[in-house]
């Protein structure tokens, strides 16, 4: 028997924000259909609103993704299990879940290296012309949806995606113990970037950031120091923190996390490792030709790498929170119903230095 | 100017406990000249006393490495410094510092490639013919001495020797954060192994050991899951904690780290790992031969790993006591004086199941 | 259309051999449908026969594997597309194509993280009760089927498998240019595995057999030594080979790889590294316990792993026979039509000694 | 008895080619002392012309580093041991070496970790204010002196310093068997670095060059593609040779080397791999801020790798082309007596398009 002929889980009336053009987001009711095969069906609980999110609404495209048709945000997405496909084992009806917001298409060269991230088939929520999850309910491959603990909050489970970021990027770092590392941007990137640097063993974690604000939730949650940049100088206090008995040519960071996408912190990210340190560029710049200082860095032998999105890990995200080792709640400065989903979004787009994350209670 | 001729460090003459054989301490005094260049003279304030001093001290012997001349033992040791020779600028008279206890030749293949701790040319500290550190003084090669942060007890600094072993340990299992680990053996190797993939972000830690003040005392310092194998089956008890989604077989740690040097735990320590996942043994059975199931480890392609002391352990072991994500305090369970040498030596001998760390206070 | 409706696609009728019981294979003729989505149907044109295809014939099982219904053995398997299903755009008919035996569930955390070798859900050729492609025809995943560069002979195209084992062996064991290898056993996995391992830079290569005839053939495709077991004592000559300014204690290859499945190579194979070097266990002695010198090898932190299959190796294995860097057409000694299969499993049973590879030309 | 006694070992008056300017080299005698212990003192027989060497000759300086005092050039050497000091065991007198230029502190923390290359203490050859080996005599440390199998040619073994360039960017860039690089600039170091990443298994080999002369030398070295920058588009026809079944976004080489040290060829090395690989930068662009498309390859996860020297490279330099599987005989394309030095200088500052390396037979 298919899980269409189950009688609990019937097709069902959506209430759904969606939008429209920039800064132009409708109450919409979209019919979502029973899970097929392998499908789970969720109760959406909490959306957090991310960035990109705010993007799309203010600008109507980021890059080559360009909202020309009708497009439901939303992909920080927490909720509850309403129904299960056919084969689904890994969650039943009940279970609180995170949904991962891209599924791959899990045959090409890259899936079947462990690399799905790169996957060039990827159905990422939120994306043009893909739909994200600002809705009552939401359909997703069970392979892409996670059990969570009773120990973490719908809020932490809805910012699984932003640690998973960090997560992957502190590996990409490939950050060890007793580590130093650097962050630049305290946001909400910024700072599950740091955590995830911190559970990883890192032990000097350095902060930068603009606002005071931010540093202060940084230093929350782990960051040991902190350096508003307008203020001081970055790359001299960087290396005050983390001089030894090597010369001051040999100072800095083992790793530096660009987080903010601006040229200066990309600038200063490329300047902040120590010879044979990494950077990590998180966040990139808007324009796609930059001027950059690349020849001290390659002569210092610093690796810089890139992330896009993440792969495998949401179980280290999830694991790490239960642990206690990362704390996403404080992170949630400010809560809207899912009545207030427009409020949402100018509030975040208007009071990005006051705020850190802003969550969408759903329902 | 060299060291010798500065009027701050004349030699010294110190008092030290010297084994002539089985069972058989003696004080002597032994004159400790001046630092050569690139030379720490220390004034030893703690040592711990290790399993491999307490062999030395009932057997005479370890392997192949056998007491044949009055031995100084010791090699977990913290102290301040005295005096430097020519060249040092890492340290400097009254710091604190822990020694590394051995160095390598520094030229070899093994050397250049940062392998030290293989270098054929060691010299470590209690290990005959090299004396240790049971002494009021010890000389030193500046290189593998470390500064100590004000942060740091005596006893810490003394047992960054035990907290080295697990940080390496820990680094051949490549632990990353959110995994699990099984650690056979709870006494103070490990009790550092166990800390050590803690703070390398494993959030799954389970300590196996036969007696339940040594699992109550990893429970201290993060075991999350404790088993008495005298009550319990390890592996049935290790599957339970780790199953998932997948079958059965596919149960088991990331990690598993034999530190009990006992053919069983060897045995489970093999037994324990998920398919891919990796044994490290730490201890080391006492026979050469042992018969093992290598062939079902090998096709679930667990990758098994041997430790043989440490290299470049040093710097993240004291930034993980300094940052307080590793606990050495807690571990010393015993304490005696200088003078009380000999029963130290034998109360941790035959106290090993109701004690963990016996240290001796040198002055 | 979906791929059913295709006038070119209809369903085959397929000649087969199958194993009935020990050395009881019957000739069938069996359905073989039509290609679903995102299958490729191949006409086979070549069989190797595997020393796994040869313990089914000859003991009915292997290990926890046992054949208790009729079974169709071969998984060294090319041929040519005979129609491809839908959204198949990989191959298309008339393409010659080698099949990776197996294939993953695509879901589970193991193919997510690239790893699909140890997926719990594989469907691997010639493993009860999966049949294998001793027949006319296969359907199989477009994902796994691997287009054939013309400068590719057939017999080359069927080694891809063997070849593909070599290369994971040649990963596992991490080799890089300029190290020694030593390869215990020189049978079709042993020069498979010697050339990849001379393919990713090895410059000493030292085959170890019992049979001067294997040796020959393993020095014809890249060995630089070889060391006939019953002559000479490996370890002492591979010591010799090897050593270095270094002591003897530190001379044996960076990495040697045990492919005969004996007690006596594992043991060799856990000796023949130097301090730091590592073990890769191709094959598996028979018996699951066995006593080994774990110690020493452990105390030298010699690294062992284990292989089972292979993963992502097809490309890299196509991509080394092309460029002339691997040779497999050397490694055919024997061949036999697809009317002679029982002959060939005779023979290759029998003449183990006398021959390398036996090749079934299925048409 | 140290080497200071030995009779076959007196001082040595040494002609030696001395940069007293821009493009004045002055033929000086001067002093080689005997050599201390653990030091090597070599009858020098070739030097290679590096690029380096030429850019002193021609400019006085190179970035920070500035000729302010005179100078001996040359660091690409080879000669025969003429005497040796205490403790020396690696060779002896008569025995053909290779000197690897620069040696490092020997106790830092880089030096411990096995990068000694990125030493803040490095003594290197040539490189203000050290002497490089211009020189009928050098005396060098002993650990840095590697012994030349028989089979290499005296030029070889002087071309084993820009190998081990190539060595180590091949290691950088962690060529793996069966992946496609793209090599920016076909002189010198752009053909050893081809060989590296030959000789770790790359099959697809793309040199790309503005002039023939050089690419018809990287392909008689073993390049499979060339391309003209004058006349193709280098991306384009990457993307054309490393074209599969992914989309024209996937397409790329798995890793880019960078040799010319040009702005455009920096550009094209990060705009070469495949999303996921990787670029090596082994050149530099001369200006230190140079406007680059970071974002697109951070966006891709290509990961940017500087070369600084190497570390740890003769020994594989040297077995790759004793096994045969790097040629550096083929670079050599010119060749002058010591006498003749200046003229070498001037000759290879002005006919770079039409020589590959400069030889200086030094006798």
């Amino acid at each position: 028997m298919t899980s269409t002929e189950l009688p609990h889980a019937p097709a069902r009336s959506s209430r759904t924000s969606v939008l429209h053009g920039i800064r132009d987001l409708r109450w919409e009711t979209r019919d979502v259909g029973v899970p097929g095969p392998r499908e789970v069906r969720v109760r959406v609980r909490r959306i957090g609103v991310c960035g990109s999110d705010i993007h799309y609404y203010t600008h109507g495209k980021i890059g080559q993704y360009v909202v020309d048709a009708p497009l439901i945000l939303g992909h920080e997405v927490m909720g509850v299990v309403d129904a299960v496909g056919e084969g689904v084992t890994r969650v039943k009806a009940g279970d609180r879940v995170a949904l991962e917001p891209g599924y791959p298409c899990r045959r090409c060269a890259y899936c079947k290296r462990g690399e799905y991230n790169l996957c060039p088939d990827m159905t990422f929520m939120a994306t043009p012309p893909v739909h994200g999850a600002l809705s009552e309910h939401v359909i997703w491959p069970d392979d892409f949806v996670f059990l969570l603990p009773d120990s973490l909050s719908d809020d932490a489970g809805a910012l699984i995606e932003p640690l998973a970021v960090g997560v992957w990027a502190a590996r990409k770092g490939e950050v060890t113990p007793g580590q130093s590392v650097a962050v630049f941007g305290a946001g909400p990137i910024g700072c599950t970037t740091l955590q995830a640097a911190k559970a990883a063993g890192a032990t000097t974690l350095i902060a930068v950031d603009l606002e005071d604000f931010r540093l202060d939730l940084a230093r929350q949650v782990g960051a040991t120091h902190t350096i508003n940049a307008r203020h001081e100088d970055p790359i001299g206090r960087i290396r005050e923190i983390t001089r030894s008995d090597l010369p001051e040519s040999h100072a800095g960071v083992d790793v530096a996390f660009e987080t903010a996408g601006s040229l200066p912190t990309t600038r200063l990210s490329l300047a902040a490792p120590r010879p044979g340190g990494s950077t990590v560029l998180v966040g990139l710049p808007p324009d796609p030709e930059v001027s950059l200082d690349i020849v001290s860095a390659a002569s210092r032998e610093v690796t810089i790498r890139g992330v896009f999105r993440y792969a495998n890990c949401y179980p280290a995200a999830i694991a790490l929170v239960e642990s206690g080792a990362v704390n996403l709640d404080t992170l949630v400065t400010h809560r809207y119903t899912f009545d207030q989903t427009p409020e949402a979004f100018e509030f975040a787009d208007r009071e990005k230095r006051t705020s850190m994350k802003v969550m969408i209670d759903v329902g």
